[in-house]
Parts: structure tokens; C-alpha cells; sequence
């Protein structure tokens, strides 16, 4: 299998550490292991949830591009692009859409879900019902070998696989057959212990500062049976427990037991959190923080990573257009 | 409202004397009215039912540019085109696929009829639910002020004019909300009296030869209770009376008269329409004759016409982009 990797974010707003440890890591990782990796800043799939506030769109793409070279993505080493600058996206697209069968999407687990999530989003659209037709033309674009993912993205994966099977049936071998590297991530709970989420409002951002961090430490969620220090903790439950494993592991074990020994209280826990987390990310932060003050810069960046897509995705269109018939003059 | 006419056809075969009459005849009608018409070979919405069976594609393309142009479809004054040439329609389809509920696809009666018609070829496809998106993408990617149809597609157009309004309403003023232009049109029978169609083998082509044209009308239906010449003949309901009202429309009373009188046997009836018809269609035969020895030329013709296209359609993307946020730089 060739050794092309696509994946991508939907630029929605600016990323959090859930980001940096469920993908980013990983795809630095894969880019320094020599992979050909395209990342993408998924504008048309922002799109398909976002149409109806799609204002701060260009904001975004800046917010996830800076968040990307800053957590270690090297616009020298992978191809970081966004999405419709490339418009052979659109094209193939369109091509595989002819081919899917309806059924299936309407079976796609990932859709179903996700439209009971966002059911005041108004999702019933055809391109929400479509979404994996575009991934699986982000992905063949670039004849990705490989797409490294979380588990829950597992099934669109499988119907990318479908639709190259499918195309390759259709018009004769074209594209490969991706894998999914299925990355093992620690899971990060949100501030108040649920998912991670801007719409909930409990992020750790790559952005924040030293101050905005120590804020959002302080107020985070606790072990709630422990009302006053003397009570023993429970850190196995408690989400400043699995942040100090991951941003302060050295310490993890001492405050194991000085939890459960009731020798460390919550705010000192949660201070010393604070200034870890936010010596963790520094590096990142600063980088980001370079990195927004030029813009042109950053956007010469972009320019670079969708020419350089764009060569590899117009050399596909073109032998998906000559398999298909589509190829004139 | 603006003068701009999009309309187009599906590159599937040679066009025949149902076409001319069904819309060429009034494309032609509306070019010489000096609207700004964009007549495109719908090599996409061709994939939407072919894409089992896309080999000729290239072929059927020629073949109906040649038609359009005998018909006297003149390139400098109409933008005759191959609509995959023109790729935004690719994207303004996808953009426009965010924003559109899937029932209104579903609902779509064109779509459940054709699908029931079309049941061999496995038309669940995705794309094919969505072929009136593509459809409003190439309407209003040319923002047509008109759409000239039969009667039989009003609800796609209605479709086109409810996406135009959502767009404009979700993104502000962008697109103009296109008016139907009603064709009234001679109904012509196949050469079976069944509707004329490819698939039914009944069909008089443009680009038949007089020896052709002579087969098929000497085969032609007739009144089936006319069984001997002395009996008295129905033209009402014969399709060789139809086509000599159409092609030989000086001799028709006359012919009426002697069928029903008995006099004109079905024989002779059919061997004068084969020769009016021949001359019917000389000149457009002829013409294409002529476009055939040179498809060097055929191509040129194509290629100019998608760059005029391409012109129009890059400027609307621009503005579409804009209007959604997906624009950068």
C-alpha cells in the first residue's frame, strides 16, 4: 500500500488539547515517521453542519491552520491545504455521487446519530445525508493508502472503501482501497467532566494563555463526593486526575496518594494543574502566537499546501475522468 | 429579469425529430430573440443514469453539439457547451447541497416516477435523488432569468426556484429566482405511435439518410382498423397523419380527405411522408454531414464555448463564495 495519509479538521473554531492528543499528535507523528500526509482544513464539510453561520469561516481556517503548525505539523514535510481551494473536491464528488447507492448513507451509523445530536441544527439536508461521498473523495483525491482515525469514524472509512471498490468495478482500477490506522488516544474529558466540546464551553484551547488556563483549572470539576480536604479523593473519577497524568505524569503518583490520603486538597491540585498545563502547551502557544501575527504569512502557507494538492488531486481527476468517460479534446 | 436562458440536454444518443420539435426549434426561436442562451451538453446528469455504461459518452457528445448546431444552434450567438468542462457547476452543486432538505428531493415526483420507470438500472443512487441540485447548479451558476422546458419538468424548475430563494435568504441577495419559459410543442409519436425514445428503437434521427428516413416511414404504424385500402382510414389517430401535418403540411387537408375517403392507400401515404420528410431535414442533414468530417473543428467550437461558459460561471462562484465565507486571500 503507497504511504499517502489524508485526514482532516473542520475549521468550526480554534482547537483544544482533546484535538492535540486525539489527532494532532498522531499526525505529526506520522509526518516525522515519513508518511505523505495531506492535511486538510475542511471547509466544505464545516459547511454541511454550519451552513446557516458560516460568518466566521475564514477566522477559522486561520485558528485550526495556526493550531496545526504550531502542535508540530511542518508545511515542508506534510501538505496542509484547505479544502475548496482545491475544487477537484467538488468534481469527484460529484462523480462518486452517481454512483452510491442512497441506502448506504441512510445506514450510516455516524448519521443517524448525529442527527439526533443536532437536530436544532436542522441537519436533514442532502449533503449531511452525502458527507461521506465527500470524504471518500477527500480521501481517493489524494489516493490516500491510509487515514488514521478515531474509532467512531471507523464507518465512514468503511464506506470509502466501498465507493473505491465500487468505482474501481465500475471503470477499471483506479483508486486503492484505504486502511484505517485506528489511533489508541487517551480520552480528555472537558473541564466539567463531559466530552470536550465548544458547545459546552469547557475547552482547554492550544490558544489559551497562562491566565485563561489557570481560570479554567480553578473552576474545573472535581471528585464530588469529596466536600472538605479531609475527605479521602477518588482520583480514578476525577478529571483533573487524568489532566496531571497526562501534563504533569512525573507528579501523577505522589498525587495519587496524597489525594486518596487526603494530604492534598482540590484548589492546590488544581494550581499546580494550572501551571503545568500551561507550561505544556507554551511551546505551542508561542509558535501559535508567532504565527498570528503575520497573516500574509500564514495564508502564503495555505496558498503553497493547495497548490501542492492540487497538483496531485487534478492528476486524479483527470484518469477518474478518462475512467469515466468525462474526458474531452 | 435578465435575459440569460440556460437550458441543455444529456449526451445519451443522437437527437431525433422529437427533440427539433420539443426544444431545439424554440432554442433556436429564442437565440434569434436575442436572449443570451447557454446550451450545454449535460455530460453529468448523462452519468446520473448511464454511469453502468459511460463508454460512449464522448461520441453521444459530438453528436448531439452537431445536432444542436444543424438545428441552428449558431455558436456566436448561443454558449454551446459539455457542462464537465465548466467545473463550478461540480461546485456551486455541492455548496447548494448543504442547504437543501432532503425531502424536497424525495418529494420530487419526477424523481419517483422515473425511478419506478428506471427500475433496471439501479437509479437508488445518490446522486440521481439529487440530480434537480446539479440541476438548479446549472441554472443558476449562468443566473438564467429563464429556463425553457416542456411541461413534464416544471417541478425541477420549481425545485431551482426554492434553492435560489433559501441561498438568498440564508446568504443575502445572490441569485435571481428563474421563471419557466412554457414550450408549447407538437406532440410526435415514434414511428410505433409509443413515445419516441432510444429505447423503444422508434425514432427519426436528425443525421438519418433519405434511405433510412424511407425504411422507417415505409415501416411506420398506421390505423390498425384499416386493413384494406377500400376501407375508410382514421388520420386522427394514425401518427403517419401526425407527421404529414408537421412535414408535409400543405398536402395535409388533401391527405385527410383521400384517407378518409379511401382514396390515398396507407402505402402511398407513407412513401410521400418519406420523401417530404427527407426534404424536411435536408438542410440540417446536410449541415451535419458537413460538422462530422471535421471533428478538430466540432472540438474548437466545444472548447470556446466552455471558456465563455467558464467565464460567467467563475464570476457567480466567486460571488457564491463570498456570499458563504469560502473565500480566501
Amino acid at each position: 500500500m503507497n504511504r499517502n495519509i489524508l485526514s482532516g479538521m473542520r475549521p468550526t473554531g480554534p482547537l483544544h488539547i482533546g484535538h492535540l492528543f486525539g489527532a494532532l499528535a498522531n499526525w505529526k507523528k506520522l509526518q516525522d515517521e515519513g508518511y505523505n500526509c495531506f492535511y486538510m482544513i475542511a471547509d466544505y464539510h464545516a459547511l454541511s453542519t454550519e451552513y446557516a453561520s458560516m460568518g466566521n469561516v475564514k477566522n477559522y481556517a486561520e485558528e485550526v491552520a495556526m493550531d496545526f503548525i504550531a502542535a508540530g505539523l511542518n508545511p515542508e514535510k506534510s501538505t496542509i491545504f484547505v479544502q475548496s481551494m482545491v475544487p477537484e473536491h467538488a468534481e469527484l464528488h460529484l462523480i462518486f455521487s452517481m454512483i452510491v447507492p442512497t441506502p448506504w448513507l441512510e445506514r450510516n451509523p455516524v448519521y443517524k446519530e448525529q442527527k439526533k445530536q443536532l437536530i436544532a441544527k436542522d441537519l436533514n439536508t442532502y449533503g449531511f445525508l452525502g458527507y461521506p461521498v465527500l470524504q471518500a473523495a477527500d480521501i481517493l483525491l489524494y489516493k490516500a493508502g491510509y487515514v488514521p482515525i478515531g474509532i467512531d469514524q471507523a464507518p465512514h472509512v468503511e464506506l470509502t472503501r466501498e465507493i473505491a471498490k465500487r468505482f474501481n468495478y465500475l471503470y477499471g482500477e483506479t483508486f486503492p482501497v484505504p486502511e484505517v490506522l485506528l489511533t489508541e488516544t487517551p480520552k480528555i474529558p472537558g473541564t466539567d467532566n463531559r466530552k470536550m466540546s465548544k458547545s459546552y464551553n469547557n475547552c482547554i484551547y492550544l490558544k489559551d494563555t497562562p491566565e485563561i488556563i489557570r481560570e479554567k483549572t480553578g473552576k474545573m470539576f472535581t471528585d464530588p463526593k469529596r466536600i472538605y480536604k479531609k475527605d479521602p479523593g477518588h482520583p480514578k473519577t476525577c478529571p483533573v486526575f487524568t489532566y496531571q497524568k497526562l501534563f504533569n505524569a512525573g507528579r501523577a503518583g505522589e498525587i495519587e496518594r496524597d489525594c486518596r490520603g487526603a494530604v492534598i486538597g482540590c484548589t492546590e491540585c488544581k494550581k499546580e494543574l494550572g501551571e503545568m498545563l500551561a507550561l505544556y502547551l507554551k511551546d505551542i502557544r508561542d509558535k501559535r502566537h508567532a504565527l498570528a501575527k503575520d497573516r500574509k504569512a500564514l495564508w502564503n502557507i495555505l496558498n503553497t499546501g493547495a497548490e501542492k494538492a492540487r497538483k496531485t488531486a487534478l492528476a486524479t481527476m483527470k484518469e477518474a475522468r478518462i475512467k469515466t468517460g468525462l474526458k474531452y479534446g
